[in-house]
């Protein structure tokens, strides 16, 4: 290990020169948490913050995978005039903890953009705590960005709470539904509109599309008024490219909105914010670990167990003894 | 406040003997996690470990709620020579962290099981942190334990790591699929499964329940060998039901499984250790606050924001201050 962190700033050289082996090992230390990925991070760092970061959220079965690669593949060959961009896709799978349901889409993909080498793609499942997937996904991302990838998008299945702290991530987050997914679906748009930027009904060729649009105009028409920017409502069939073109115009203008209204220094703030702040509470529960004398938490713990003790009680013991510790 | 954190005992009694306005009240206090909250759990929580805690998740549109409360209406009217038992619903909605999508399935509910004292229904939508979430349900689902509802049935829309956390609360998890609800749900089961007691197919008089019997089967064969208890799959109609008797069945005989094989104890450990962590990182979080040197933290946040610092760089220097700080 300590070797790989003497390697750490060479290789984070190799990415910023373009280098993608050098980028495929960075982003497995960082995914993996490892102290070389730590060191290849605070190398890149300073290189960030160019990127133009797109979420993308919604339920299964939306066709989300099939549409972000169109819009890889709109960008990487746009209209004559423009200048093709790199583009990273992160595709996280917060609803496969264990297992890696992550790969089969991989390799749908695979299919689709192989060979190009202005596109990376790279598949994320959930290990461990969810706020682990939220900070290992910044990272990523980060280091894409520094890599000189010019659109990133942040790719997630499901529409849960942990789809939304992710699209959080981004500058523009685009939510995708499709005709026909149930009853629930109400209840999922009541709480994701309020991210949304743009909303895309994709598999708009499928019966029930005007019912969905309507519902969505409805959800809308709840939206506070006076927003500076109203999110705009889009028909795709991904799988034929129809209204790909113009989703890509309207995310680019998302993006100009954006940098006019200050609106983009103010998301790139919060994203620092929020990551910096899961960060420090993940190390403040390290050191407290550290610190804490031996026995003392099993002990506490039994007692909880034994209903001897409330959790906030057990809680108050725990930091008691650090308290006194500190003392020493 | 502080009259209110007086009266905490008292109404902590008055929860205990079964007084319907004083357990509303205190379910308040928690949720809104004020110190009368706290202190009424610390009055409540020895009396806790008596219920059957029954998680029950599943992607939008399977009909989770319709079946909860025709499992809730099982236990309250027995077959012959069975006592009733007092049923809570917990229904949580990490999906709508900001309008109240949890209200719309409340009245559904109303209407089903109103004017039966046995039944307390309890709807929750994610307000702030994810983590956040899962305490405030834990803490609920004590309070219910405390007044002696039997069976706790911990509901949660959506198929995400937010309701496999959330799930984990339980002693016997439910995971509720039905026919045709897209390709993507291969993906979703890969990680569902493996919290998964007991595998129900609802709505299963509708066309494709074979494919997802299937479908099932497929995953359940890639388990581990030697299982304990192997997952058992169950065919309901919850609008008519049909299938819900054998179900409730099924959950019991779960149950004795879980006492009988000391496994109750260990889930029951691991429930409690996880809600002490999660306590534990919340309190270190609000102590550093307390602790930090004024203006520390946003001088920080500029440095990071003008990418002087990378955030572990960052995460750094905010606890070498605080170290500092000890020192005076």
């Amino acid at each position: 290990v300590a070797e790989l962190e003497q390697t750490a700033p060479a290789l984070a050289a190799q990415v910023l020169a373009g280098n993608r082996l050098a980028l495929a090992r960075v982003l497995s230390w960082v995914e993996n948490d490892t102290p070389a990925g730590h060191a290849a991070l605070a190398e890149l760092f300073a290189h960030t913050g160019r990127a133009h970061l797109v979420g993308v959220t919604g339920a299964p079965g939306t066709g989300k995978s099939s549409l972000v690669n169109q819009l890889a593949r709109y960008f990487r060959q746009p209209p004559a005039g423009q200048a093709p961009r790199r583009v990273a896709i992160v595709a996280v799978d917060p609803t496969s903890p264990f297992s890696g349901g992550a790969i089969l889409g991989d390799r749908v993909r695979m299919r689709d953009l192989a060979g190009d080498p202005g596109v990376f793609i790279r598949s994320m499942a959930a290990r461990g705590a969810l706020g682990g997937l939220a900070s290992t996904t910044a990272e990523v991302v980060q280091v894409f960005d520094a890599a000189g990838y010019e659109l990133i998008f942040i790719e997630t299945v499901g529409a849960g709470q942990a789809e939304v702290e992710i699209a959080s991530l981004a500058h523009t987050t685009l939510v995708i539904e499709a005709p026909g997914l149930g009853d629930d679906i109400q209840a999922i748009k009541a709480g994701i509109l309020e991210i949304a930027d743009l909303l895309v009904i994709n598999k708009a060729d499928q019966p029930g599309v005007e019912n969905t649009e309507r519902a969505l105009r409805g959800m809308l028409e709840l939206a506070p008024e006076h927003l500076a920017w109203m999110p705009t409502i889009w028909r795709t069939v991904a799988t034929e490219g129809t209204g790909v073109a113009e989703l890509a115009v309207e995310i680019q203008r998302h993006a100009s909105y954006l940098q006019e209204s200050g609106e983009w220094a103010r998301r790139e703030r919060l994203r620092l914010q929020a990551e910096l702040d899961q960060l420090l509470r993940e190390t403040l529960v390290a050191r407290w670990r550290r610190k804490a004398p031996d026995g003392h938490y099993p002990e506490v713990l039994e007692r909880l167990a034994a209903r001897a003790l409330s959790p906030y009680q057990a809680v108050a013991e725990l930091l008691q003894a650090e308290d006194q510790n500190d003392l020493r």
